[in-house]
């Protein structure tokens, strides 16, 4: 695997490439700790300067504000046959931080080392303090995807907010299509941080953090906003909130679902309030970062099958099927 | 059906029969609107005095502070063909309410009818301001279960807490056991607030609200403490967190599931935050009532299949089976 | 100093006294620790069952629901010359406690005790780690005073609430009216947990707690509602909003202060909002205990000299006032 | 006046002008609405672009990563003898906002218009729908004053945090000293956002705004880190956290006066615990803004006398009384 071209933020920095509306890009990504733990003795506060690289920016010509960038990711694989996990100092849900000041001195820092194992879709848990074993689903996803935020501001990749950045939720795997809105011209999108699975909320604060290979299939839907983060699968429509406290992650997440689902099914607002309140299904990405993270989502069975963004997704989807055998190695495809 | 006998506290009351432990209970509910809210003229407000009335308090004898009450749903059951939803005056995620205290105006008070079929396993919601219908799938589970609370405290049954109460949490479906901690001798439990469907954080702030037929098997587990709500179905283990902000019920619940993977597995504590971090899922129950629910879950497999309180929920399933067809209408039939 | 009829609730208890409307009552409450913390040598966990007793309750003869409570506070002094602190495991802002879960051992308890010299009006602080001693302003308050809640709920006397309850302001001093709703006949009000002196929000957990004795002047404005505590003194009105995240208790105070100062002022809703909005003073009265609160002053100079209740704080303080020479240990004695 | 040089972002700019440490800068501000909203007809969501322009960057030489900027204000006056306030669409405390997102219409937009008498000490409050109107005293401060953050990041001139920022705190008034960390060579540093008056919270999202005469003498502690922003007055020590929830600012506004209390008076951290516990004060800066902001301060009595950073605030405010007559209108005068 060469070295991507790594950041660690979120706007403020010249693209690496240009990939079109309709192309495909194959990249890869980097581990939060940047490759530089590789073994249980490697304490993150030791050996990392900085954290949570992401591979960009990307510029999409012809993006501009108010449109919308959709990413369709055809593959998220594993890029090594381990993948590493910590307890961070005063980072975590459990755990006094900067944020959640408390008195306590820090919990103590633990590394942990997952076998990954592709073939057989299984990650390996081995206890630090013990011989316990056991297999967990592999579930490849990114944490964190994203575009230069709004109003010239940079983001520290560690944060997740309307813009993208670091959503840490498992919902953002392979065959799912993300839409992020554009603050500027040429969207300029980085992603990074693949987790080989990760439970809800990340409560230690770190996932199984590993290298990906990404496949991504790109357009851009032009004069369509995006008020945040909304993620498209073959049967389900997702929105993601994030913010402080929790409820408003849920709130925004929830208004944004219930105002997506008005939009596509001809509902009254309190016809789809009343209907996302009991098909709704909701959960935390993450309980730890700066922002904290929640999607909620609603099954298409219950909308009729109306999707978004004029099939966008199932387009993307169809396309990148034709396209995936022909993909060996190239920086990118055309998809139209 | 004939009337239960409803309170609208937990605590303070004298029970209304007594369950002993190995014993099944057959009783009913009633919905949160007492049963007033039949069609969609009929607006809570106007014909409601209380709300969430819960059956019971029931009194298990031998049940002691420091034990736990185990509840195993036998079977919750709509006891009507028909479900009553609504939007209530300052009530709901998305409104502001007497706690998240804003200038606005409330938003509309509105009915919403649907049509309960228990062959076909559906709700059918029906919009009010325009023509749109849809089938959900029918999932029977009661909001509000607990027992009488510590302190010498009575709590408002809308109110969740340590002692289970309006949780408000679809895990607790028929097929699964609630382990409840005892606080006052005998017990005390109720249950009530049956929802044929509710989606997750029950947005609006009501759910598919409809009368239940409800069959418990009942326990009590002596001289095992419990800290918070938990539940345990054929396939994994369940703490519930019940607090404000949303986080903090996340914390609660995070927090309960590692202390007790911990205790089953035999893994340090932290090792059993590392593996809950990977393998945990979260979701929110309520996000409007006067404490916000979430819920923590892992898969038995996650934990080479261990059982919670020595195989109690297994054992009352197995009983419960067993005597199912011998159910037919009494009070009570014997399990051990 | 006899000792005083002590109480760990609000609601449920039967009166110990009856106290008339436009009476004077004269009564003791006792520390938070009842008393057992005497020496820096008492931990409170080992030497408390309960904590927070409060005297009480007192039924006030003709206060229905949806009267207000007019508890003016003519004297409150310490029964000591000394006075306790101290950190209770897993209590307290700066520490991880049994909601805000997280995995820290508690940190170390440890208990403070006070001089308290009333005649120099200081409290003098020593340090248990070093020799450090100073001495701060005398300023006793008290830190519980409420009603018997309302739905039947019977609440620890630990929790804040719109009762009233563990308010745990500074500004329930001397010299002040708290106004508080009554919900059941009698109101049933009770009082306790003074403080020699505290900080905002009490960030430790525990104020410099003492015996107190109290006088108070009592009365009942019949058919005028109040929506949550407020505090009136002879230049301001105060609204305290007690709830969980803290800006929640703050939304609660500011509108009820909005809310008051329209109802005052003839002022448009939108008016009071933007003058509270420039004139308004807050601050945290604890962040520590079950609910949080906050309380909104404006000074009455802002509302040209308007005052709360129909002039209610002045009547009661002129007849104490008048009163005080002639109270010499009678239980009470009568103000109108 | 003279038009300042604006920006609306802290981060990411080049410096407008040279400050040495030991010298003193005249400038003047414009206010939040950038001088475009006059009269009460003139509505801010139609006459403004951008909100909250700050004057800068000016860069101090020989600042460091790691040093501490010292900033003594010793003057504020207003520039106009007017100020302008407002309630803005979904901003404010007591209103739906983007991120305590719900399905409320907003509010409604309305302009209030003061007079501000530099000579009597007032400001002249006039209701808009009724004839209204009361002084309240005229109390100038800067609602923001930051330096460029840590980690390359760039936010927006709306968002306090560790770098300062929208602080929105009425302690930040002539005669003071802010204390910011440096992050950037030569830190940075820019400051705006007038207010002629604030309540605590700034509850409906605006102060009452103008542009302001601002003379501030500037120092760097080389050597010296700072967690978060402080302030020193002539009485007494001040830590300010920003965060959300809104507890959150309090716990790292209280941890950090805590700590600083520690390392001033040679107490163990648990001893600084319990004292502020007892003499600390708090107050919410704004309860509105991205993050929120509280204050906690103690009276330096209470530390015997200690003052922090080696006594640069009376250095500072010394060398300012002296050069005070001098000053006339250079943009800089030597302190040193």
């Amino acid at each position: 695997m060469t070295e991507p071209d790594l950041t660690y933020q979120f706007g403020g920095r010249y693209p690496i490439a240009e990939v079109r509306p309709g192309q495909v890009l194959r990249t890869s990504t980097e581990d939060c700790f940047s490759g530089a733990v590789r073994t249980v003795d490697d304490l993150p506060s030791e050996v990392c300067q900085q954290f949570n690289p992401v591979t960009g920016p990307f510029l999409v010509p012809g993006a501009e504000p108010g449109d919308t960038l959709a990413l369709h990711f055809v593959e998220i694989r594993p890029a090594r046959d381990w993948g590493m996990s910590a307890t961070f100092p005063h980072f975590g849900a459990l755990t006094a931080t900067h944020t959640t000041a408390m008195l306590h001195p820090p919990l103590p820092e633990i590394v942990w080392r997952y076998d990954i194992d592709t073939t057989a879709g299984v990650v390996r848990f081995q206890a630090r303090r013990s011989t316990y074993t056991v297999e967990l689903p592999l579930d490849p996803m990114l944490g964190t995807v994203g575009v230069a935020p709004a109003g010239g501001e940079v983001r520290a990749s560690i944060v997740p907010d309307t813009h993208g950045g670091n959503l840490d939720t498992p919902e953002l795997r392979a065959g799912t299509t993300l839409y992020l809105p554009v603050h500027v011209p040429g969207a300029m999108f980085s992603l990074g941080d693949g987790h080989a699975r990760q439970g809800h909320g990340e409560v230690c604060g770190v996932a199984v953090e590993t290298a990906m290979h990404v496949t991504v299939a790109v357009d851009v839907i032009k004069g369509v906003p995006t008020p945040c983060p909304r993620i498209e699968t073959d049967h389900q429509l997702i929105a993601i909130g994030a913010a402080r406290p929790l409820e408003d992650a849920y709130r925004i997440s929830q208004r944004d679902l219930i105002t997506w689902t008005a939009q596509l099914t001809g509902l009254d607002l309190v016809d789809a309030y009343q209907l996302v309140s009991q098909a709704g299904r909701a959960a935390p990405g993450n309980v730890c970062d700066p922002n904290y993270t929640m999607h909620a989502a609603i099954d298409t069975t219950a909308l009729h099958g109306a999707t978004g963004y004029h099939g966008t997704h199932q387009r993307l989807r169809d396309l990148a099927g034709r396209l995936r055998t022909d993909l060996c190695g190239a920086a990118a495809g055309t998809l139209r």
